[in-house]
Formats: C-alpha cells, structure tokens, sequence
C-alpha cells in the first residue's frame, strides 16, 4: 500500500523492478530521516564518513565474500579491474580503521555514513521496502574487547528506539532476536508491524520484543520476561545490529595495542538503516483511506497552505511571511484546479497541518491536523506556535 | 599537489586508483560545496531529485549510448537483467520530465539532484581530479524553443560564476567555448587555472573567457572582445554546461503542447559539477608550503582552537560556549601532543581562524588568519563577530 501512496503522491518513480528515483517529496521525506538518524549517531560519538560504492575484488577475497555473498552486483572496468558494489561495507573500514586504530586509548569508536547500497537481489518487491539499490545509514563500532562492544551495542539500541521513536513508529516496533551467524548468538532486528511486511515474527507484546522464525526452536518464550505467551506478526524490518566479534577485523589484521603493550584483534560491532525502507514503514503504519499521514518529524513540509478565491494575495503573503520564518510551508497556488481537489491531494500527501484561507476566515485561518476531524480558527500569528515547530 | 595535501591532513582515503573515501574533514568540505550549489539550483528555481545509479541497459539503447558512451560500467543482475552505473542521467531524467511536462504552460523547468556518479575511465589520475566515482551536481533544464534554452543557459551561467565567487575561486576561472558535439555549436566549461590542470586553454586574461584547445581553430581570438592576444594557461575543469537541444528528449518522445496546440518536441539543457574536484581546484588554488587554506565558506570548521598549559579548562568552556552558538569550531585538546605540532596541523588543515589560549592572553585569546601573519590580540566576546559568521 505504502508504495502505491508514495507514487500516486509523487514522492517515488519507479525506473525498474527494485529501482526507484526519489522525487522532491520523497528526497525530503528521506532527508529528515537522514538527519535523524546522523544526530541520534552523532550523539553516539561516531564520526561521518562516507565511503565509495566501487570496492575492489581483492578486498571482498580477503573476507571469502567475493564466492558467498549472493547479493554482490560485480562488474570489471576497462583495466580489467573487478570490483564489486557495496552491499554493505566493512571491507572498507576495517582497512580504513586499522589506519587509525593504534591503541587502547583509541577504542571505543564509531564511524558511519549515509550512503548508496546496491544489492543484487533475486526478487525486488513490496515497491520501497525491497530494492536493489537504497540509501542506507551503516555505523561500524570498533572495540577492546567484548565487555566494550556489549555496552556499546546497548547504546546503540537506544539511539535506535529514539529513531524510531521519532520517526513515529516506536509503538508499533518490536526488537526481534535473529540468527547471529557463525559469530555471535544472536544479532537483532527491529521489526515494525505491518501487514505489508515480508517477515513473520513471534512476539510478546507486553515487552515489545520477540523471535524471529528463523531462531524459533520448538517453544515460544519471551526473551525479556519468559512468558510463553506470543503473537505472530507480519513485519518489516527497519533496522539490524550485529556484533562481528573479529570476522573482518581478522582478515585485515585489524589490531591494537592493549594496555600491557600486547598485540590483540579489534572487535567489531555493525549497526544498519535503510532509509527508503524506513520511509515505507513509517508510510505503512500512517495511512488511512485518504492517504499518507506523515509524523511531524519527517513531513515533507509541516503545513499545505490553500487560499480559495479572492484571498489568494493574501495567501501569498503568508507564505512568504512563514517562509521567511523557517517554517516548512508548501502553497497549493495551482489555477484551474477546484479546492476540493487541493484538499484532496493535501490528504493524499499527508502533510500534518492544512491551513485554509478563506471569506470565512476573515483576518484569521481555518486549520486541520491531517489526523484529526476537527476544525479550528486561530490567529496567523498563533499559527507558528501550533504548527510551525 | 592538493590531494597529497588532502591526504595528509585527512580529508580523503584511497581505496584504489580514482576510487576515494571522504573521512570526516573532507565530507565536511563536500557537504559545504554541496549546500552553495543546492541553494543556486533553488535560486533558478530548479528541484532537487535523487536519481539511481543503477540505469536499465533499455534506457542506454534507445540513445544509442549503451554501444557509443565508453565511460560506462556495466553490469548484470541475478536475473540476467543488464544495467549501467549512471555517468550522466539524461536516461532517466527524459523519461521522467515526460510524466510532467504536458503543456508549454509548464516550461521551463529544472531538475537536478547531487549524486554519486561512476565512470569507467581509462585512466584515473591527479587524485580526486578524474576519479571513477564521485558526487556530481546534475541540473537538466526543459524547453519549449531556442530561445526560452538560451535565456536558461544564461542564467545558469550567471549562477556558476556565484557558486565560483562562494567558493573562493572566481578570480582564477575561465569561461572557456568548448566542442557543442553534434547538436550544438558548442557547449561552455568553467576552467580554474592550476598547474595541477590536466587541461590546456587559449584565454583572454581581460575576459575571464577563452577556448578549449580542441576548437582552436587556427588563430585565437577572444570570444567577447575579439582581441588577439591571448594566454596558454593549465587549468581544471571545474564546471561544463551544454545545449542537448532534442538529442535526448526525441528518443524517448519527450513532447509539449504548443500555444497552439501542437505537439512538438521538448528542448533540454544540462549542467554538471563535480564535488570532489571543486574540492581539488578549490585546494589547489589555496595553499602554501605549510598546507591548505580554505576559504570561508567551504572550510570544514571555521575556528580552530589551541589551549596552552593551564589553559585546558577554559578552552572546552569556549568551545562549548562558541558550538552551542552555532560556531564551527573544532578543540585540538590532545594530550602528548607539543602545541608546536597543534600550530602545523591547524596550517595543514587551512581552517581560517586559529585561536590560542595562553598564560599571555588572559582573558583574551589569541587569533590569526591562515592567510595572514598577523596576531591580534581581541575579547572572547569580539570572537563571534569576527570569526564566527
């Protein structure tokens, strides 16, 4: 549904199967929860980096990833050169890392970026939330040891559920224990409930967390409390967390000195996003038969400003005075087109404020949050205050 | 020169030949680039879309470019599905001005977007010059005829010598006449003059306007004054601009409704930026034998502060009291480092203002210009207004 509403509202183009053009609406949307995101890392401490989506062959055999890795597009250049895109990127920087990772005092840090992955996946679907190629923030945590990584994969929860928190999906998110793969027990998702999601999870709703199927062995029982009681919900994921220990630190002899001057492993944590399937969540769990209803947070703008006739000078110069105020405005100035459709395409939009001007209003405006049924006449100048910030 | 210098003071990384990582200093000073040139497309009133990477071979074929453009990578998918990584996004942008653009009433317009671009080049050399990988602003501009094109053209014209001014590197630029290809007489390219330049043009030094080498057709003579004589300079190109007419918009029926209604065929402009080389030019044309020296706007922080022994308390209460005022500034509070060593790193790193806390300031501080010699000696409370904004 998410991605019929984000088309026919022109926030997405689909160029090919898994591969789409993000169009002004749709380019905000992912920017503000772009900029989320970097300051929920930056609050982490870790720095901003971003990485190239070109990699080598001979970084991806040095891992044993250029024969497992599935989902590599590769490709070779007119030198002959193979390289493969990145679908994900620690052979990248845990070669970076080891440039600048020397002692203990170094340890703990975090790099991340909000970057290109392509991945060459057999079946793209479900419009946005399955692609071949999306932005997506990847953090990489570099450790001592594992007491340092537990603690700072903790951390890294909680900057995920004030994400989502913000991002207007807390509630309807679940954190899911997944396989950890040869290296750690577990890695964990966080599943957001939705019809259109892919994923079937087992969760216990009290504790908002879960199993996912694939670790469901035999019984149900909740990882938090215990209980066997449990729901089966579809899902999408909209983040995963792993704990690589020393997988791709090995193979790049990516070292430090410990405190008593010996040579050891750094341990690895890594921490994704995907950016365009988040947007998709969030359009998931906010829609209803009119259309998109976007949290304030990541609107594309916070208030659809119509004028009907004869106030349309007026309307302008609101719009300029907003504006100019930093407040995130759109004006539906179009000719030609009767209010109902602009209410109707505000709708469609999901913009959370519509703010009408009108014979009725006089000197005042008539607004609407996009959620609710009430109608309101306030001031202009009261108008900032409600829906401006 | 400048990407040795870029190196060493951590801007960028290497991964391979014309494939770079941007670290922390070097996304900063792309991020900067990136929102000078954002707010000129939004000046001509062009909207800012994001594009893929990944362009279906189908769309390459019906230009004749899948055979003809040398510089792409291409590639398969698990489903034998053919693509090429996007050099350049007519293929995608004619296609979609055509789900728009219906009526002459809607000409012109503008799309851009500020994206990783992939070019399969023989040979890549002088650093971030001529990479295989690299964020490019792509604007595309749409026309109903010659001369609505030409009057875009100008303006486009008028705001690249802005983002040039902004960006410190005006006084050293050409507008130079290149080869039009086959559709035009010819196109234009901003040159910046650098013996780093891999590039020779004839210039006029009075107009700021030459030619490229390739359409020095015989004698020289100054596009704009007509005169002689003329200057073989070295340059970087750091900017190109041309007149596509219907080349790319015919083959997808990329049509308008005429005033008369009339179908006819839409007019296209194209006009691109590198971000990473405008960086390059930009450190080429600004440094000395003690590092960089960024301009202002592009500089990744603006102050740089330095506090002596003793001092350490005070300096993080600045830098705390000057970021949460929304400062750039960056706190070299390393320990076992002289500040000897702090002075040539802050040269290294150009950041304009250097400031110092000592024993000598008191309850001043110590500032110097990267460009100058000068020390001053001015109040905590002077900081901001000088350099701060």
């Amino acid at each position: 549904m998410s991605s019929q509403l984000l088309t026919r509202g022109g926030y997405i183009d689909k160029v090919t199967a898994g591969v789409y053009t993000l169009l002004p609406f749709g380019l905000k949307v992912c920017n503000k929860i772009s900029q989320i995101i970097r300051e929920e890392m930056e609050g982490l401490g870790a720095s901003e980096v971003l990485m190239p989506g070109l990699i080598p062959k001979e970084r991806w055999q040095k891992t044993g990833r250029w024969e497992s890795f599935d989902a590599l597009f590769k490709l070779k250049g007119v030198d002959e050169k193979e390289y493969a895109l990145g679908a994900t990127h620690e052979e990248i920087v845990a070669p970076l890392a080891k440039q600048f990772a020397l002692s203990y005092k170094d340890l703990p840090f975090g790099i991340f970026q909000i970057q290109n992955k392509f991945r060459n996946e057999v079946r793209a679907k479900s419009g946005v939330l399955r692609t071949r190629e999306f932005i997506m923030k990847d953090l990489y945590s570099f450790h001592e040891n594992e007491g340092c990584l537990d603690e700072y994969y903790k951390k890294a929860q909680e900057a995920y559920w004030k994400i989502f928190e913000r991002c207007g999906i807390k509630d309807k998110t679940y954190l899911t224990f997944a396989s950890g793969g040869s290296f750690a027990k577990y890695s964990h998702e966080f599943q957001t409930e939705t019809e259109a999601g892919e994923d079937e999870v087992f969760v216990c709703k009290d504790c908002k967390t879960g199993l996912n199927k694939e670790i469901l062995d035999g019984d149900f029982k909740c990882p938090k409390c215990g209980k066997i009681q449990y729901d089966v919900i579809k899902a999408v994921e909209v983040g995963n967390i792993f704990k690589l220990s020393d997988r791709y630190s090995k193979p790049f002899g990516l070292n430090f000195i410990d405190n008593k001057g010996k040579n050891q492993t750094v341990l690895m944590g890594c921490y994704g996003i995907g950016i365009q399937r988040l947007m998709g969540a969030i359009a998931e769990v906010n829609y209803d038969e009119r259309g998109l209803a976007w949290p304030k947070e990541v609107a594309p703008y916070r208030i659809y400003l119509i004028a009907l006739e004869g106030k349309e000078k007026e309307g302008e110069e609101l719009y300029r005075e907003l504006s100019s105020k930093g407040v995130e405005i759109i004006y539906d100035d179009r000719k030609d087109i009767s209010a109902g459709e602009k209410f109707a395409d505000c709708d469609l939009l999901g913009i959370p404020y519509r703010v009408i001007l009108s014979e009725k209003t006089g000197d005042n405006v008539e607004i609407k949050k996009r959620s609710e049924k009430d109608l309101k006449i306030i001031s202009k100048k009261d108008l900032i205050g409600i829906a401006g910030s």
